[in-house]
């Protein structure tokens, strides 16, 4: 089973209005409420693969009960450690009449240390057994930036590969820590990098990623697909063609497919090809976490993977090929 | 004890933002959630004023959970009937750099007919030994229009007197079952009536509530202050000066001092000073269900109650006069 942790998952609440007033009172005629996070939503596309997924996280609160009763009935088996504070919501509003959503995000629990380490216990207990972990999302207010480095060191010394998909402290730290795989988008890896990078620049900075400590690094570059540079060599996977959308569960439905491959020791071009689908049917759906398993079956037999043209430490004795199965 | 009905209460959601963005995303610097609905902002009056109050209501899901742990720790004394739907959350967007709001308002939960059954056995019981009932708010989906003048009728058979503040058909059947007092406002007094009202065709308006059935009618004029018909005479009553703000919550104070009045005795000319007293301090009070008592006590010498001048039906033969105490 792949553990999925959800240290902040959220309540998602959409108000759907004919036409906001934005300083006056609106009914919206369609309200709906979800449970929420990068966590969930990669559970929730592990779960709709048919891969056997168990999240652990906190959660506290009547808007963590919302969360986890929100869970039930989903298939997605969930424990959550409780929490004093309360889990946060994000609210939006789609304004139909302007095509337009406004989001909000509540800055979501203070974690305590005792509640973490009653978390960790929990953790270090279900490692025993699970195929791999993703440690994806932010961390709440509370938890040290080393948060997920120290996660991923107890799960290297059980034995079992990570998959961490953050930003930030919490990424270059964590990647430190030997992940199987890291997986910023373009926007975390110039935050990492601290200046805008162009694609031949996101080639060196994925590979300096990588000399830190993952052991992979993937970098989601949106409609132009993935950037992958492992120990096997570098790839760079596109999708036939940009599909604008969901960008969050584009990126959440990539690290699925990227722990899924992980699990089930599918080659790196299978995995990315299989990832580039999964991401691209996930970014045409309206919400987080689902996608059409037409629109992945179409989108993967589209996928063009190929060793990244130009020089890059990481693909330096690797010529400019398209790859099937390198296997 | 006051029993204050509250059949549709809300999880009152409110983010501050600096400036927001409508099309874009937001981290609100301030989150609050607090129970709200009118009922419960009565019920909030009235303890604040030293007055038993004990809330029935409707409650289901986390929201409803949120409702009923938030009013934990106010001494708010309330019992929910559990229904399967989930209680509405309001939310408001306070955007401080335009000062402006923004309300988008659930529709609510809708009730089966055996959760109204089972909130209606525990209201007859919890009658015994009521000073008086609260009827508040607008009916949640799947209660008919008659709700209210059930629940009122069946106060009356148990000698208990109601207070009841509601709009539209509820309030128009509620009426003809005889209540002690309603409390529309202007707008809901003029959607009774069909059309818009002149201050005289406002007295004719209540007087016509009070023929059909009501033993009293107080039409809450905002900044007006309070007309009032009843079987002692009509009454003006007004602020010393205009205060605009917290619309909502000045009209569940003005319910809370009429029914607080009614309870204790108190004359006419006195229950309608304290009326417009705690309606001006809750109006300048940012959260409905809140007042500064300094604001009370200084608005309540100031407070000006008199005869209403000219001819209409419920004062035919009272002269123009400044009332003290006619007790």
């Amino acid at each position: 089973v792949i553990l999925v942790v959800c240290l902040n998952p959220a309540l998602d609440i959409t108000h759907e209005v004919a036409a906001a007033d934005w300083a006056g009172v609106n009914r919206p005629d369609a309200v709906h409420a979800r449970p929420g996070g990068k966590g969930l939503n990669v559970a929730r596309v592990l779960l709709a693969t048919d891969t056997p997924v168990r999240v652990l996280g906190l959660a506290g609160g009547p808007t963590g009960s919302g969360v986890i009763s929100g869970l039930s009935g989903t298939g997605v088996m969930a424990e959550f450690t409780e929490i004093g504070g309360e889990t946060r919501r994000t609210f939006t509003v789609v304004d139909r009449s302007r095509e337009t959503s406004a989001l909000f995000n509540e800055p979501g629990p203070l974690i305590a240390p005792e509640e973490f380490a009653a978390f960790a216990a929990g953790y270090e207990r279900a490692l025993d057994g699970a195929s791999a972990v993703v440690l994806s999302g932010s961390l709440p207010r509370g938890l040290a930036a080393g948060t997920y480095a120290a996660l991923t060191a107890t799960a290297a010394a059980a034995g079992v590969p990570v998959v961490l998909d953050t930003h930030g402290e919490a990424l270059r730290l964590g990647a430190a820590a030997g992940p199987a795989i890291v997986k910023p988008n373009l926007a975390e890896l110039e935050a990492l990098a601290g200046r805008r990078l162009s694609r031949d620049q996101v080639a060196a900075a994925a590979a300096d990623l990588r000399a830190a400590g993952a052991q992979a690094v993937v970098v989601s570059l949106g409609p132009d697909g993935l950037h992958a540079v492992t120990a096997d060599g570098s790839w760079r996977a596109a999708p036939p063609a940009a599909v604008a959308g969901n960008a969050t569960g584009a990126g959440d439905a990539v690290t699925a497919a990227l722990v899924r491959g992980l699990v089930i020791g599918q080659p790196w071009p299978d995995r990315l090809r299989h990832a580039v689908a999964l991401g691209t049917a996930s970014a045409a759906a309206p919400v987080a976490g689902e996608f059409s398993p037409e629109d992945y079956a179409r989108t993967l037999d589209a996928v063009t993977v190929r060793r990244p043209v130009g020089f890059s430490p990481s693909s330096r004795n690797a010529a400019p090929e398209q790859c099937g199965d390198p296997g």
